[in-house]
């Protein structure tokens, strides 16, 4: 069986959980805190970060993109019309712009701010970044979210999924930030109606089931978290 | 032609004239001032991010990887051995990780503070975060990079080129990031023979000629910037 390292409210591993179960693949789970610095993790992905995926063929797949176009390369043909990144050029433009800007800019102006502040700084030891949280860092990541909400709400505006007619990456990468941040209560759902219809269509999902069960140390998840009718 | 909207001293562009030149295919430079935060740029990368290829079959393809991964997909059959994606999966594996560790860590930790620090920010409005350099974040970019060149040096310590046999995107990626910060003189090259060897032999391919004929308004570069003796 593979193996994710991961960090349950890790946005980038509940991301590639999703891609699994959408291709309906199994992975022993091992949560790693990455601010320990383990010298075996830093051996298969020297970034230190999250998450990594294994399996004997493989070897170590580092970091959440990575992961997802290995995993179309080796069984993206064996999902047939539900591939989960399009076979046209530029269908693929577009989901990998979107899956950039969900994992690497939403994940810097907002759920890196959530997850960092609210939950990590707990564990952390004082000289690795660990205390109180930065009560701006936090304000930043809840004024921004509302920039990233109203985009996903544009786009579902014009398009049935994000990246056009049919689910893929693009939706799996918005989900898991969203995820991340409404496990911490920090979605203004009531803001925006069309994204929040995307998000229940999504949260619906097999695939989706693992997470909503996730439950963080000193950190209880929102009331609504695992309501499919939020 | 092509169009690529870009800046001379950001690192992500710099990948893909180094890209452009590799597959001998031409495309007008055309600068972009993203601080301006222009509408029609916008329109075409709502990220508004430099840099963005435009071609009249593609429409825009934003963002460094996205545009590699597109001109692989389009025309990297036709480079044959030169490929710069190799075509196993574990290849590609490596290749992307070291493309995603220097042009998204590396800009991060080093790159981007230099180039906002030292050049941007004298040609942006104080609303828009102009000024004076912020000095803890030249010296931590000066401290940052050390690690950045040892990590080149370490790889090609054990291969020929940084992700195996041959050149690849992970070459031309860390090339482009260091091209930048040696323009500014921020390379302590001294520190690392095998990395600066390396750096040689990428800098005296054809498709690096343009890079050093670079020159910025207000910004000389270094004196050995364009020597290939350096």
């Amino acid at each position: 069986m593979a193996t994710l390292y991961h960090h349950p409210l890790c946005p980038q591993s509940r991301f590639v959980r999703l891609v699994l179960g959408e291709f309906g693949m199994d992975a022993m789970l091992v949560e790693e805190r990455t601010f320990e610095r383990r010298v075996e993790f830093l051996t298969m992905n020297p970034a230190g970060t999250t998450p990594v995926f294994v399996e004997e063929q493989s070897g170590p797949v580092p970091g959440a993109s990575v992961i997802a176009e290995y995993l179309d390369e080796t069984r993206g043909l064996a999902l047939g019309e539900r591939r989960l990144l399009p076979l046209d050029p530029l269908g693929r433009v577009e989901v990998r712009r979107l899956v950039e800007w969900f994992n690497g800019k939403m994940f810097a102006e907002v759920t890196n701010h959530l997850v960092v502040e609210k939950v990590m700084k707990r564990f952390m030891p004082s000289d690795s970044g660990g205390g109180a949280p930065d009560m701006g860092a936090i304000r930043a990541a809840r004024t921004n979210i509302r920039y990233h909400l109203a985009y996903v709400g544009w786009l579902i505006g014009g398009r049935n999924w994000l990246a056009g007619d049919r689910l893929t990456y693009a939706d799996l990468a918005a989900a898991a930030q969203l995820s991340t941040a409404d496990y911490l209560g920090d979605v203004p759902w009531q803001e925006n109606e069309t994204a929040k219809n995307w998000y229940a269509r999504v949260k619906s999902r097999p695939s989706f089931r693992p997470l909503l069960a996730d439950r963080v140390l000193g950190s209880d998840p929102s009331t609504h978290y695992a309501d499919l009718d939020f």
